[in-house]
């Protein structure tokens, strides 16, 4: 099946926002097994709409819209489509009581306009819409073309997408789709040479998107039945996992600091923060997850070298011996959170985030990690600077997600590659 | 002038990559008066890209295309345009030079499919690339139709639309364009009814984005001079100025804490932290300002009850009395923060980001938002929840946002709307 997607908007024509619907719809086709070979933008003109509705529907079997269904005059999407279709639209007084209930609980009336929203195709199918006021349509035409229109509200877009048109497509192309996203540490290029003929398979099929300092694979089975394709996916993900061992570490998760969080949880374990070169961004990781407050009570940011004695005990002389940014410091940092919050487990990171301050030797990059539990430390030094490009952000984001990583790992008693093992009041060696 | 975009790329047609080059070009198209009514996104394909470029030349003035410029096979976008243009492709020995001197400095040698890259018009110009191997091109026909050729990769992609593509479109319409971005706290439709009739003028023309918790007003001014186009650009955003007061913040930087850095910086003075639901959100927005160590030292993410009483000498009393998330507690958070970091200005924040937790006559986006310097405090009460819809990471959001503002507005002596002022001492009320 080839298909196109088509959004109409102005707001997209003038750059206002960024087209993310094209990106959603165009990955859950490619799921589907569709072939997408063109997406448009167009505004709200019949004359252009029809005139592209035209050539689409002569080159492709299914034309996906999103944006057009607005109670205002040029949002003429539906009419133009159900024409191009062969199609007509009645007024169906069901949708329109959803309409009039939907204002009324935001304490407003609907106008004379919105009633064109409860238009619904005659001989197609409407498409209920659960977050919004307008439903949207399914047009089919003799020779097997179809339709779908969505509205341009990325959140009810998508709930429709998944509630109506995917089981849709699922059915006429006898078959259900199943996918999960396993989470990889590390970059596409390291993890895609270690499970390269895992994406050669054409089902299940699999796809590496890359994010900083990780990964996500997304593993999609088709089969004739749910069951079936839920087990061909947890198959082949654990496949991967095989393959890539710890660094993959979970599936179907947000991100690293949901799985810290569970871990943690999980184990009756409260951490500690310490953080420098990242100024709070692991705290402020751990804590968007909700639930976070029971593992999590405490974070230092101690951005002058002077909170890191005042709020951490570190000892000036070690500061004046090996600088802020040093093994040693990160080292007692990780201790001293421990210390002063009483959790089990703390992180401590302290570098050089640029764009300047590159010390002899430490380039800007250059970011100490260390952790610290009552049996034992961790302590290492990363290079976070991307073969030369230094980007403060990055360096930032990738050493927060090491950070997370280390408490990952050591609460699941995990090694961490290139981290030298500290016994308690072992001083840290330079690194 | 009437433009259209078309993206090349099978990464977009998958869905692996969200399209922000088309936002990007169609904003900046705007801005120069251009009307873009079709973006297009289609593969590697010769034959369809041959007969997008037909139909798209037959109905407007300049086609402006992002990627295809690649050395594979594929990457015919330069041939398929040059001959829809009448313009044939030539070996440019520098251009060649060039390639092999950027492969040189990775440690590479370029391939035979490099050479192609090295291909540049020979009616048409060159549009050079100096940030990546592939030049662009710049094709023009008889009838006076013109397509512009950038690579897919939005870093290259956007410098060579400033430095080569801007100005040539600025010359064939005879003018300069300068633009402005000025940053204001608050909702769209709050502002935008203040401000509505400068909406409407043509030039200096202004566009409004909404972000969360503040809204960017860009305004762009086209004249025959760059100097003509400057002073008229800060005329209008002085005009806006004037109607928003001081809800507009700073014009032409990333965000609040960037102006916030830049004002302590000013002043002479050091900022502390304490957080409980942004969990060190605060923290992290100000520390991504390069040089923001010269303000800020000390943050404290005290997420537990027992954190605020340890780090901040919170008395538990008070917390007994009042509840951890209430007006009295983020006092003394704030007087707190000031005592244990020695700076001269404090915030803290305690409240329900949620989704769970609220309490009675608290709901969840209830959020209190002290400050402090040695001769004041300030505390207050925020619901952000947005009408019902509880977001965790918004409620994050706004609420840290609340607080730079609060910081900026302490450093240059600006009141702050719905804050009740402490003396010294003084205890806060229950608000």
């Amino acid at each position: 099946m080839v298909a196109e997607i088509i959004c109409v908007g102005t707001e997209l024509l003038l750059g206002d926002i960024v087209n993310t619907n094209a990106q959603f719809l165009s990955r859950e086709l490619a799921e589907l097994g569709v072939t997408v070979l063109h997406q448009h933008v167009v505004g709200d003109n019949p004359d252009r709409l029809r005139a592209l509705v035209q050539e689409a529907k002569g080159r492709s079997d299914l034309l996906v819209f999103s944006g057009g269904l607005g109670p205002t005059a040029d949002d003429l999407t539906k009419e133009t489509v159900a024409q191009a279709f062969g199609d007509t639209l009645r007024f169906d007084e069901a949708e329109w009581q959803k309409i009039v209930a939907f204002f009324a609980r935001t304490g407003r009336a609907p106008t004379q306009n919105n009633r064109k929203q409860a238009m619904v195709p005659v001989r197609g199918r409407k498409l209920p819409n659960a977050h919004g006021t307008a439903p949207g349509a399914w047009f089919e035409d003799e020779a097997g073309h179809a339709a779908a229109l969505l509205p341009g509200v990325p959140r009810e877009m998508k709930a429709m997408w998944a509630e109506d048109v995917r089981p849709l497509l699922e059915a006429r192309q006898n078959c259900t789709i199943r996918s999960m996203t396993l989470r990889v540490l590390g970059g596409e290029s390291s993890i895609a040479s270690k499970v390269a003929p895992l994406f050669e398979s054409a089902n299940p099929t699999a796809a590496i998107y890359c994010k900083v300092g990780e990964s996500e694979i997304r593993v999609t089975a088709r089969a004739a039945t749910a069951a079936e394709a839920e087990a061909a996916c947890r198959a082949r993900v654990a496949e991967f996992q095989k393959i890539l061992g710890d660094s993959a570490y979970d599936v179907d998760v947000p991100g690293l600091a949901h799985t810290v969080v569970r871990l943690l949880r999980e184990r009756g374990l409260q951490a500690a923060t310490a953080e420098s070169c990242t100024g709070g961004l692991v705290a402020q990781l751990l804590t968007e997850v909700p639930g976070a407050s029971e593992v999590f009570g405490y974070g230092f940011v101690t951005y002058a070298a002077a909170a890191k004695t005042r709020l951490l005990g570190v000892d000036p002389a070690l500061i004046d011996r090996y600088n802020v940014v040093s093994a040693p410091v990160a080292a007692a940092m990780a201790r001293g959170a421990l210390a002063a919050s009483g959790a089990g487990l703390s992180v401590a990171l302290t570098g050089l985030a640029g764009p300047g301050g590159a010390l002899p030797g430490k380039p800007v990059g250059t970011v100490y990690l260390a952790g610290a539990d009552a049996r034992s430390g961790r302590v290492q030094v990363m290079r976070l600077d991307l073969g030369g490009y230094r980007d403060r952000g990055v360096i930032r984001q990738r050493a927060a997600l090491y950070a997370l990583d280390l408490l990952r790992r050591m609460a699941l008693g995990l090694p961490m590659e290139g981290a030298v093992t500290l016994k308690p009041g072992q001083p840290a060696p330079e690194l």
